[in-house]
């Protein structure tokens, strides 16, 4: 694999089975995780997380491109331009988005920034914030920082699960998991990750809060690089509703904790291997996030094949992801694969009908322009379950691309049409 | 007016006044419509409509960019590109698509427009077909031949509403109406016109099935320059659920029978004229659309302004429109101002949070980057009505521009969710 090619095809393909991964944020070496109740908009639950390194990390971000932005990107990308080399950790609060909060919303979020430093005595300037939650909600300070008082006292590396479930907004259930990864050196470096996010999700940079943290030793240059790679195939290639989130954030933390000889080229076989370890981490947690879309009841895989280029790829099988005509079908297990044409050919790449291929799941229902004969019944049963499989060969050239989606329900209008979901 | 200009800014403010307009495609003089029930899909209603001139008409028309295009676009691109001087009328039928149906599809569109001929009796090559319904069924040509035979016999002035009606398929009302239109010379011309469309409308060319008549003389150039004109201000300011159609179909008929002096120009005055009033009947027939969208509780209107540019305008306007959050929230009308502050974000305009004005109704909820205190149970009651407006000042510039789409309900997903609806 070569992440400067602009053929990423082997990757993706490499990238393709994703199985569940254990493990969090507080699997690889020196990571901690601290939770607590501090009641910004839930009760009864956790809904703060610190995640904290032993020792100084190198960092890198991806934000939304949307340009109505969360304060608390201002923030974290005014403290990342000053330091990528010693950053210890983030605190995470569900509740309130801090977005649409002007200046005051950035100021609060150094506020509770640096109270949090305080109280973890780690260095001004060390910590990043991410909030979740409703739009223009001014962050209730006080309660932040009782939050960071009881997180910093139950800090432990077996809270990683916990610090993934205090996180949650409408998700259903937490998004989290680690590998290891030999490096040549004979060490072994780990990367632990957590997300949320079940709407607002069509992501234009990375998702909706996901930490990655690892105890790899890696230029921040190194990371960024690899972050910018694997988000492009991994959290880039999920939507839930098409609407692209303020607060999108994909944090990463890198410790060195592994001791290995540090990974200064993403180029290099170490390099390498982090980057497909870190792709393969995130397919799991970007596939999860589908899966658990709001009100979704099935996790849809669309594989567009026989591309001109993976953006193309990429373009038709978003476009197929975002289209509410395919997703109510899905809910409703019919296979109309009419309407899946139709997506692709309103995705702006140019296609030519008499060249396709369409699958629903290993029956082929459309070909060279026309329906093939196939048992309606049966292929309703095929789509009647929680995984479900489209394939669509263009013809058009050999890159590939796989992203997913879920369907779309009535609780989907259920959640987000009572009162300020 | 300048149609030709790129400051349609004055334009959209008068067509922003749409009022319901009376009348049909039969308004126009020498303008006839025929009905059947040929039982394509539905029982018990006609399903199959003609609208024939007495006289030849010039024609334009503008079809789905989709790269899948229904047959029928494929035949009526073949007349067109040979007659646009001598065209009869339309043949339509409502239940199948005609879509995906390969060459076949092409041939039957051929078949029953000669058909059509024949049994008007009007020359080779003057009858356009549109078709409508589920994608992938074969035209059943018998059928459709019945029909043509009995709506041949029923050919009437007075058959125009019933055209509308023939011409539905989820719709739950039809759309027409006609208007007149003085002109220099002392004559009086009309335009008349009907559409359909209730899912799959996200134009891009044109919507589903849009027939326009007029009894002026106009030349076909001059025709072809003012529906495109008006297209963009009308069915391209519309969507229902973000999916452009196989088969968008928008079709001007003019036969001249006003006895005005032909428009050659539409920078005439009478050309203006022409184009305005053309203007005013689409953006009545656009929003009726909206209104009747599928599952739709309420019309939602969605002025922009103070736009860099019209592209710009409408840009953000249609990002508002397809938003999934945005519209579920409408159909719990809640004041939810912080998603339409996050479409706005992602439309890709440029745009500064800092100077963006936000009412709903009348009432402002967001200026300069956060949030305005307002009664959110007042605000709950003004959008809680079958017309809601939503109005953005973006504070970049002098353009503006008004899109329509509805709300995102339960009866949404109950009807694109059921076996191939």
């Amino acid at each position: 694999m070569n992440i400067s090619s602009n053929a990423p095809g082997a990757v993706a393909e490499q990238g393709e089975q994703v199985d569940a991964v254990h493990g969090s944020v507080t699997t690889p070496t020196g990571w901690r995780a601290g939770i607590a109740a501090c009641g910004t908009k839930y009760s009864g639950r956790n809904d703060l997380a610190l995640v904290v390194s032993d020792s100084p990390c190198t960092a890198a971000a991806l934000f939304t491109t949307n340009r109505v932005k969360s304060a608390h990107i201002h923030y974290d990308m005014d403290v990342l331009s000053r330091n990528t080399q010693a950053i210890r950790g983030v605190l995470i609060n569900a509740g309130s988005a801090n977005a649409c909060t002007g200046a005051e919303g950035i100021a609060a979020s150094g506020t509770v920034a640096h109270f949090a430093e305080q109280t973890l005595a780690v260095p001004e300037n060390s910590m990043l914030v991410m909030f979740t939650g409703v739009i223009g909600i001014p962050l209730p300070i006080d309660k932040v920082q009782q939050g960071i008082c009881i997180a910093t006292q139950n800090l432990t590396a077996s809270h990683g699960i916990e610090s993934a479930q205090a996180i949650m907004t409408t998700d259903t259930r937490p998004k989290h998991g680690a590998i290891q990864i030999p490096m040549s050196d004979g060490s072994t470096i780990h990367i632990g990750g957590m997300a949320k996010g079940s709407g607002m999700i069509h992501p234009t940079m990375a998702t909706l809060l996901s930490t990655i943290t690892t105890d790899a030793a890696i230029t921040s240059e190194a990371l960024d690089a690899a972050l910018r790679y694997v988000a492009d195939r991994s959290f880039h290639c999920i939507s839930i509703d098409g609407d692209t989130s303020t607060n999108d954030t994909l944090l990463a933390l890198a410790n060195g904790q592994a001791n290995n000889t540090p990974i200064a080229n993403v180029e290099s076989s170490d390099g390498q291997a982090f980057v497909l370890g870190l792709l393969h981490l995130c397919r799991y947690l970007a596939r999860e996030i589908a899966r658990d879309g709001e009100g979704a009841s099935r996790l849809i895989t669309i594989h567009i094949q026989g591309a001109a280029s993976y953006h193309d790829a990429h373009q038709v099988a978003m476009t197929i992801a975002r289209s509410p005509l395919v997703k109510t079908a899905l809910f409703g297990a019919d296979p109309n694969w009419g309407r899946v044409v139709c997506a692709i050919g309103y995705s702006g790449v140019p296609i030519d009908p008499e060249r396709m291929l369409l699958h629903f799941g290993d029956t082929k229902v459309f070909a060279q322009g026309v329906p093939l004969p196939f048992d309606e019944q049966a292929v309703h049963q095929l789509l009647n379950v929680p995984n479900v499989t489209i394939t669509a060969h263009l013809g058009m050239g050999e890159q590939q691309a796989t992203v997913w989606t879920c369907d779309f329900s009535y609780d989907y209008v259920k959640i987000n049409a009572e009162y300020r979901s």
